[in-house]
């Protein structure tokens, strides 16, 4: 089966790969609960349903999937960013029903970022520390600001290149990141929820408020405020980078000044990077770098977690 | 069941964690094939092998235990650096038998390497190209090697520690290196054997013949060669670092001058790095990094295999 927002459609032969957009195309009306629905009734075993959109809704539902034993792949961040009890009892529900609960893409796209976290924690490590560039948009725009073009026109051009979410504001008030990071602190066995986790935004607040038209409007006016915060990084022969941390039960975020030692400072375009630091990684951390967005490594970072669902 | 090189014990109602040492030291005389009988004999379905040696012979009995269904878990690297027709009748083996055959530990102790490897392929993706600092070893002894004590103190100290093999000589001549890349080359799709590889190595070839004494004694005449390596990058304002890649079907190991733009210059301690460029991580690698070696992040690894071939 398959369905986006508009059009659902089943087929117990298989929807061929070449021809899926008009089946698509041809298919019923969606409706969620429908949709459902007609998964439960079909009784399929060992099935994998893969959440690849960013609906608030459909998260709601994973309970009902994995009450079946269906296992959930989802790059949808909303379940595991939600209430921490829907969260548990999402997890509690895939190890009671023998079903997967996967979400590898959560956290830096493609990257085996949660993943080795599992690994560490399942062979008995402790995770003490992590530390963590999340936000491909928010590198991107930092990588290419230096005062020379507006910081408006830079976050204007993240949005055009397709590494913002619908709404840039949630990239650049750091609450993408926020949710990555408590998803992180989370798998790491603590008890989070995102009002735990504290936020030093860099963002004027008149930024925040309105539409998204304000919101360039008021980025335009603030210009001085962005152009000071590179100056004074680049004064010290630093970088500015947007860092997610999480130590001793507490998480943040915010931007902070990095210098040319530090393992984040190295990270260009939209590269994501994370730092774990345990009982075994203790001086130097274990570290995953690379493409932290954008659709081919997520897909392939949902694929591997379907392939990962459907041999177990 | 459980054996060392003296002892083997079998029990069927398990080896308690505390007592395993007792009830290793109270077996029978360890006789290999014996052991493996035993295996047979008992029938055990979904069990797993551990090898955690360095076993030259055990290595060549894995394919017994495969046939068996029984899963092979290995840090022992001379299964997947052996011919290539070995390395892959033990891939087929675990296939056609529904067993797992995992090595993870062979690259990097515990860092996930060859695990993020076989996910990108199952995934549809095409390893390009691999460059990587693999030898705990070798980068202990740059990182510690600064011309002011002799090369061969600085070896004999990583031998002290325990970050060498038992011969330090595997490791200074970068066979071990060699091993390294040619099992991440195969795994990445490549038909290589070790023929293949080529090792411009850095060490006077008089070092490597005899044993270990003459090793060190020609290691100290040799002290004005280690110091023109050295000298020669600092001058330039680089690292040097034993370094392995494989490109085009070609693999490669040997020391290179590293500036401090790259990411393999900033690699402390006995730290591993792997840089992965493929069809989906194009301009920038994913990465890897952390330890490299070590007795705690090997057990973990193998650990993480274990936990992986029995849960499915």
């Amino acid at each position: 089966g398959m369905a986006n927002s508009r059009k659902m459609v089943f087929n117990d032969e298989g929807i061929p790969p070449g021809a899926w957009k008009e089946a698509l195309e041809n298919g019923l009306p969606m409706q969620l609960d429908n949709f459902i629905n007609t998964i439960h009734s079909k009784n399929l075993r060992n099935s994998v349903f893969a959440d690849v959109t960013a609906n608030e809704v459909l998260a709601t539902k994973y309970d009902l999937l994995l009450q079946k034993s269906i296992s959930v792949v989802a790059c949808n961040k909303v379940a595991c960013s939600s209430s921490y009890e829907y969260y548990r009892k999402l997890k509690d529900l895939a190890s009671d029903f023998n079903a997967h609960f996967l979400f590898e893409t959560n956290v830096g796209a493609g990257l085996p970022v949660i993943g080795t976290l599992n690994d560490l924690l399942r062979s008995g490590d402790t995770v003490n520390r992590i530390e963590a560039v999340l936000s491909g948009t928010l590198n991107f725009v930092f990588n290419h600001y230096n005062g020379e073009r507006s910081f408006a026109e830079v976050v204007k051009q993240a949005q055009d290149e397709g590494y913002t979410e619908p709404d840039p504001r949630l990239d650049l008030s750091g609450t993408d990141v926020m949710r990555k990071i408590m998803i992180l602190a989370r798998e790491a066995g603590e008890h989070l929820e995102m009002t735990d986790i504290a936020n030093n935004s860099f963002m004027p607040e008149s930024c925040m408020q309105g539409d998204v038209a304000n919101f360039y409007q008021e980025m335009a006016k603030h210009e001085a405020h962005f152009k000071a915060l590179y100056t004074e990084a680049n004064a010290a022969g630093k970088k500015l980078k947007f860092v997610a941390s999480y130590k001793d039960g507490k998480a943040a975020v915010g931007l902070q000044h990095i210098d040319p030692q530090h393992d984040l400072y190295h990270l260009y375009g939209k590269d994501n990077v994370v730092l774990f630091y345990t009982n075994r990684y203790v001086e130097q951390p274990l570290v995953v770098k690379g493409a932290g967005a954008g659709a081919e490594v997520t897909a392939s970072g949902v694929f591997a977690d379907i392939i990962r669902a459907a041999r177990t």
